[in-house]
């Protein structure tokens, strides 16, 4: 009754094969080839299983009807969505909400190239935490990298650092170094690659591209290559050429205002101060962060290539959490430009679970696909009614407990199903225990037997699933 | 850091509003007619949220390039799936999987029209439970029954009433009252609507529009009547007429076996056998259910028109959960046709979620729509540190904790967000509680408040809340 599977694989699997209504191109090539290999048109089930409309044709009848046939809908451009936050955005702005601190945990869509080891899908899930509203600089802002601190913490995933750095930073030290201002954007971008490329790479493309000055390039260099935390705030606001900039100045006032209230979080030891980091979304206005797992372990076990940046930091295997603040992005949906300030995260669940497995299937633990604590069992034959009897009182007491839908199962078959399964109890009814009003309790682990009373089974059962 | 809004009208707004991928007719009048309020093209920001493409144009920067474009996708046909079930089939097909039981909660789309009080949308959660693989005859279809028992007591949402017939019974009863085969399902189809219109009405349909004799319809019209439970199927077995039909043998020679399973389950309290469930969708081969609330005041509340099936019966307020058998769906998807028997149950968590919405508006109760515990307050300014060390006190030892992102929020204002969110306690900060080393520990709903030292602060916390 209470059987849930929850196998992270299972559910990947699933997410994409279970939803018909996205035909990505690997799909249909697939389904191409298994057309190929069933030899064309012969044979009594020639079909070619080729879209996700003919996939739902011919299954519903008279409600037929009801499908959602994207083509009808008055040939209007259609998108599915990127990602949570500008939903979100326009979510605030057409119901004039102002206020508000929510999370979310839907698909969303990317014209990518799928690594599926990697953890990167063209569908996947995205789990987004934003807190809207106008408030004093920086608390709600703290209080994410909070949440990602005790989320990667929790999680055990290795250690990880979470790079902070705020967008007015980097214009103002783009302006400061003589980039031009058409060029702040597209200059951002190259810098946001410098978690996958070298400096040397980086500056190239800056210069050879992009069109930067030599000297503009090599400025920038020198700043993109400073980490630290609210010392090296304090340091560039004395910066000479980068306190010109009023820009990078309110930047680096919040940076260690930020600082100061991620002390108190008791978080510093893991968020760093990082002048590269840039992230490549245009909406954000203000702070920008991004974590990131450093451990060597994880690396290889990921064959992610290694970190560009920060040569003597520990190897990074990219990034499992970003966001920032995006204080116009409500304004741009809403008819007056009315604007809610907003700071959010999204953590990478999908990468995160990819990380969780690898390491699981290192580890060589077994994972349970199941939270079933009891299956209930027959040693003999025409037991069915008395297994039913006794899971049905199982049930009653909350006890989640499975049974074979077998009339007459063997008893190994039984067994072998708990040991595969790991159910790590065996409830077993045989004609002398029901004769003698007990239950043969087998723990599947140590294949330790008791006889237990039936008034004392379920009390006996949950002292049991409690230990585990 | 916990704050997780569960209020169902929240997660339902948002379901629709978060969704940028789906432009339907509805959001399209009411864009036009925010356009037309806007006054067309006038003032800074004039512009038409027209189609979700536009709505995602313009916020990535040079990742837009990833966003999905279904125009793009080769022309295909493409449809948004209409339940989970047809996906499922078509997921264990071609990953040929012949044993599985698992639960699915996803959206799926209909082009209905939708009744927002009633919870009917276009796009809304499925809640799919089915258990796929050769059994023995109804062990499984049993389960799925004492689920959906179990869930709708749990739910309190009043009385109900689960009916359960078998597509061969209905078949082979069509068949016995001369009904052609090629009207079976037609007349299958006019027959679910006893439940939303009177006998004379349905047959009617029967025969002046589908062209059924008047005996034929007559004498289905005794049979639908029937209502009972292991001992209707018994009686039916000897019943002249149909026990002709082999079919028809076979599903009562079921339903007696489902009995028998059910009152070992202790359910059959709620379940009956009841000869005019039909059921619209064509892939059901055996048994069919369908739960439905029968509570006159729910009824009324929900505006819904009265069943006209069995008058002397109670109200029913239509269908909150529904299934059965569908032994050659997956069959359809497997190249080779192999089949793998299915039983399952869909939960009308939309519906449900509509149900408990207004019974907890009815009640006058106020719904909670935070977890939070807890509230750190202030009672004098320049208090954000103390505010933000307490709750990171509060937080590492699992307590759900809220602070106001202000750095001096009026103690009147904080304590009245406690009251608008339900939020129980309030920590109080004070100079004078700072230097006594106490907290005010405030209870909302009494007013009362006493004074604990730091030391006992979480402990207390956890007693307080543990009560409620």
């Amino acid at each position: 009754l209470s059987v849930i599977l929850k196998d992270p694989a299972l559910i990947r699997n699933q997410q994409s094969q279970l939803c018909a209504l996205l035909q990505i191109d690997e799909e249909v090539a697939k389904l191409l080839q298994l057309k190929a290999q069933l030899g064309g048109d012969e044979g009594k089930h020639q079909f070619v299983l080729k879209t996700a409309k003919e996939t739902l044709t011919g299954k519903y009848g008279e409600d037929s009807k009801l499908i959602y046939d994207l083509k009808d809908q008055g040939g209007e451009l259609l998108s599915l969505r990127y990602d949570l936050t500008v939903p979100f955005a326009r979510y605030l702005a057409m119901n004039k909400i102002t206020n508000i601190k929510r999370y979310h945990i839907a698909k969303v869509y990317r014209r990518d190239n799928p690594a599926m080891t990697r953890g990167r899908y063209r569908e996947f899930y995205q789990c987004d935490f934003d807190i809207a509203g106008q408030y004093d600089a920086m608390i709600p802002d703290a209080e994410c990298l909070k949440i990602v601190y005790e989320i990667l913490s929790e999680l055990d995933l290795g250690d990880f650092r979470i790079k902070v750095n705020d967008r007015r930073i980097l214009d103002g030290m783009f302006a400061v170094c003589g980039v031009p201002d058409e060029k702040f954007r597209t200059i951002c971008s190259t810098v946001d690659k410098l978690d996958k490329m070298p400096w040397e790479e980086v500056r190239r493309e800056m210069v050879e591209e992009k069109g930067l000055s030599e000297q503009a390039a090599d400025q920038i260099g020198e700043y993109v290559s400073m980490q630290g935390g609210m010392d090296l705030a304090e340091r560039l606001l004395q910066d000479q050429k980068l306190s010109q900039s009023k820009l990078a100045c309110a930047g680096l006032a919040d940076i260690k205002q930020l600082f100061s209230y991620l002390q108190l979080f008791q978080v510093t030891d893991k968020v760093v101060f990082d002048l590269s980091l840039a992230r490549g979304l245009d909406y954000y206005t203000g702070i920008i962060y991004e974590a990131v797992l450093t451990q060597a372990g994880v690396a290889a076990a990921c064959g992610e290539a290694q970190n560009g940046a920060g040569g003597e930091e520990s190897v990074s295997v990219g990034s499992v959490a970003g966001g920032g603040r995006y204080d116009g992005l409500v304004g741009m949906f809403d008819p007056k430009g009315r604007k809610v300030p907003c700071v959010g995260v999204s953590i990478g669940i999908e990468r995160i679970f990819s990380i969780m497995e690898q390491k699981a299937e290192a580890s060589a633990e077994k994972i349970r696909t199941t939270q079933v604590q009891v299956m209930v069992a027959s040693a003999q034959k025409n037991l069915l009614e008395e297994r039913l009897k006794l899971i049905t009182e199982l049930w009653s007491a909350g006890i989640k407990a499975e049974v074979m839908y077998k009339k007459n199962p063997k008893l190994l078959s039984q067994l072998q199903h708990c040991e595969e399964a790991g159910i790590p109890l065996v409830a077993i009814l045989g004609e002398q225990e029901l004769k003698d009003g007990v239950v043969k309790l087998r723990v599947v682990a140590s294949r330790e037997e008791v006889d237990v009373s039936r008034a004392e089974l379920i009390s006996e059962i949950k002292r049991r699933t409690a230990e585990v």
